[in-house]
């Protein structure tokens, strides 16, 4: 038995999200269906996390342990060629069977889009999310470092998620502005559900001066506000690190 | 009768092409049956240059001429409600009856975008062109000097047009190189009929070793050799001045 390390990219605007449905129509069950008509044998495969409708992953990281005999660089080649244009297997390696995508993760990265524009712009449209007006960079930056940290991101959270064990670690908040574009590059050591989409709201509510800082503090301490949730296509699984 | 410019970006993938087909399933028509709708009266546009099936435009310009009191930034809303997702105007402005897309062009800027990879990357799919192994970015950036410049570009059109009159000059010509993604950016006063296509094509066959400098002079000179037109994918009219 030997177990096989993937990184894979996709883009999830056509995909009912990472995880596997009954509908089939998910990167995992593409993936799983494209490695068993390579491989000739079922597998079952384990990611680093889910991710939501729409979101899409630079580089999101799976295991699956397989009885066969594997070149891995002619599994990417073979396995793409079984896989829809929107989904790729861009690495493949043998790894110690005491690896798990999944409980091996110390952190992972997510990059968050906007485009600033009155106006819609076709060519961001499945990557980035629009926002009207021009935000103030700098304010967003310094309501950024508040929630860098070790913290209780139970107000972070997808209304009506009951998740016992909040406390997460956020290492770094980066913000960068190139012209009309936004990237906010979010390393931490996990995520709750939407955690990144809220905060990436209550940073852009910060840049457009409907929050304060006090109000990010208050949402650290647990005091759930009004925030909008950002939407899916903004959003990037960029890197998993183990 | 009032004369306005547009500014349109469009994703090009879906569509055939700029100019307008019988089929309708063009960005001329597409824009065309907006504007008239918005409108309540058809216009016929007129814009800077066409663009192929499959190629991209961040700022294509186009004018037209209308009888009614049009306020521009709603214009852009309205028709935008009326555009698919894959299309936009972006700016709207009134103009004087001298300005001509076409005609007043000073020059264009172009950007045909590269990534390096073995395997396939979907993020990457629609707008930028694939090549398989690593490019040699300071040969590339030396044979692209040679093309600067004013040149009879005959070897540089697609094979079969018959043009007469196929001197041209090109302004700039940067490659930028970021990670595995390079970019070509060409600025020049007007460009023949895949010209652009074919010198991306031979600077990347002279990155891979497979020609050289001579080569790209001999092309110069008016000798057609074999280069591979690159994929319209990669490429995006970035800019038109006047």
């Amino acid at each position: 038995m030997t177990r096989i390390k993937l990184t894979i990219e996709y883009d999830g605007t056509p995909f009912c999200g990472y995880q596997s449905q009954k509908n089939g129509n998910t990167v995992q069950d593409f993936l799983e269906t494209a490695l068993k008509n390579y491989l000739g044998e079922s597998v079952r495969i384990y990611s680093a996390g889910r991710t939501d409708v729409g979101v899409h992953a630079r580089c999101q990281t799976v295991h699956f342990d397989t009885a066969k005999e594997v070149n891995c660089f002619n599994l990417c080649l073979g396995v793409n060629l079984l896989l829809p244009a929107e989904i790729a297997v861009t690495n493949a390696e043998k790894v110690d069977d005491s690896f798990d995508a999944r409980f091996s993760a110390v952190s992972k990265t997510y990059c968050y889009r906007i485009y600033v524009s009155a106006v819609r712009r076709p060519l961001f449209r499945t990557t980035y999310a629009q926002f009207y007006k021009p935000l103030d960079v700098q304010a967003m930056r310094n309501a950024s470092t508040l929630m860098v940290g070790t913290h209780d991101f139970k107000a972070f959270q997808k209304s009506g998620s009951n998740l016992k064990g909040t406390v997460r670690t956020v290492n770094s908040i980066d913000i960068l502005q190139n012209g009309d574009t936004l990237e906010f590059w979010i390393n931490g050591n996990a995520f709750l559900y939407n955690q990144v989409r809220i905060m990436v709201g209550l940073l852009v509510a910060v840049g457009s001066g409907k929050k304060t800082l006090a109000d990010v503090s208050a949402m650290l301490d647990g005091t759930r506000t009004n925030v909008k949730t950002m939407p899916s296509c903004g959003l990037t699984l960029e890197k998993v690190f183990y």
